[in-house]
């Protein structure tokens, strides 16, 4: 394993930044590796803290045998991206209750989180080439009236309901976000939506 | 959609910079957005250049029933992770080309690349609330005899076979890259590993 040797903080930003690390790895390889992280300190970056909660959540949701996504403006790309409805985690909040917030925020829909094995739900990391964040993926179902009332200024959103014809037309045309492309890849191919969470019953 | 009106390049690193857009949405909401981006050059954001290349490969790899995973060593957690075997796509690079050169540096083993529906394994965006990166997913069988002989200075890498069990254990106990997580779920879950490909057939 690699020791590091130093850590600089190159910016000071609020909700991201950037940090670079001087190390050496168990083959005496030196090294100077630049991570993206959501920490705006030192203390907080996951190399140091190795904190388990996830910064985000992404929801896979089904209404009426669509799944719910969200159109979505992004300044990344300067144009539009399909992506799972998803968020932050706040200080302090249970990610179950971020997916109920961010599913009501961005859709207006209420979220009924279906209980998974831990395993399956736990914070994943989603590109730890460049950045230690991590998303925890909530499975639901979700329900009532879709409105963009509770959407917040910053944010442009379209939501969909998609079935699995316009699945395959959206990973086709549209440009979207790589677990939400996964994701759609399965609800296209298998029978039930959450059929796959039969394997890790508790 | 929102109007971006400037952009700062914040930092002139290698592989990773930061970027600080100011910009206002259609509703008036005024937004310094921050995005990290593999580009060392604000032409080179694909919020300008709309790039549709993907800047990495993550490769799903089978060899005899087993799935081919990579243990890494990763800074941004200072430990130990599982992920699909993954790399940067090259300039000028076919990314197919860049999964059987990373398959064979990250783990010694050939990669027989199967041919997919284009929609399945175009880029979609790893994390697009912070970064424009984006990753393509290709699929294979992989054979031949596993070594780190290949391995580049800067790696330490571990290669694992891992059948539906000690998927199951990785899930459980191990950090493990969200896209390695989704793909080992379905692989536990599913009878055939390539078996939801058949629903995209040309």
């Amino acid at each position: 394993m690699a020791t590091i040797h130093s850590i600089t903080k190159l910016t000071d930003k609020k909700y991201v930044n950037l940090y670079e690390l001087d190390g050496m790895n168990s083959k005496g390889y030196k090294s100077h590796y630049l991570i993206a992280s959501r920490s705006d300190s030192i203390e907080g970056l996951k190399l140091i803290s190795h904190r388990a909660q996830p910064d985000a959540v992404a929801i896979y949701a089904v209404c009426d045998d669509k799944v719910v996504l969200v159109k979505q403006y992004r300044y990344a790309i300067n144009g539009w991206i399909y992506e799972l409805p998803a968020g932050l985690v706040e200080d302090g909040e249970d990610y179950h209750d971020t997916a109920v917030r961010e599913m009501k925020e961005e859709t207006g829909m209420e979220l009924q989180v279906i209980k998974v094995d831990p395993m399956i739900e736990k914070a994943g990391f989603t590109s730890v080439g460049m950045t230690d964040e991590a998303t925890a993926t909530v499975y639901g179902y979700a329900s009532g009236e879709i409105t963009n009332k509770f959407e917040e200024a910053s944010e442009e959103i379209e939501v969909v309901l998609a079935d699995k014809e316009e699945c395959r037309r959206i990973l086709k045309e549209e440009t979207v976000a790589v677990i939400c492309q996964y994701q759609l890849m399965h609800f296209i191919a298998d029978e039930k939506p959450f059929g796959f969470l039969d394997s890790f019953k508790q």
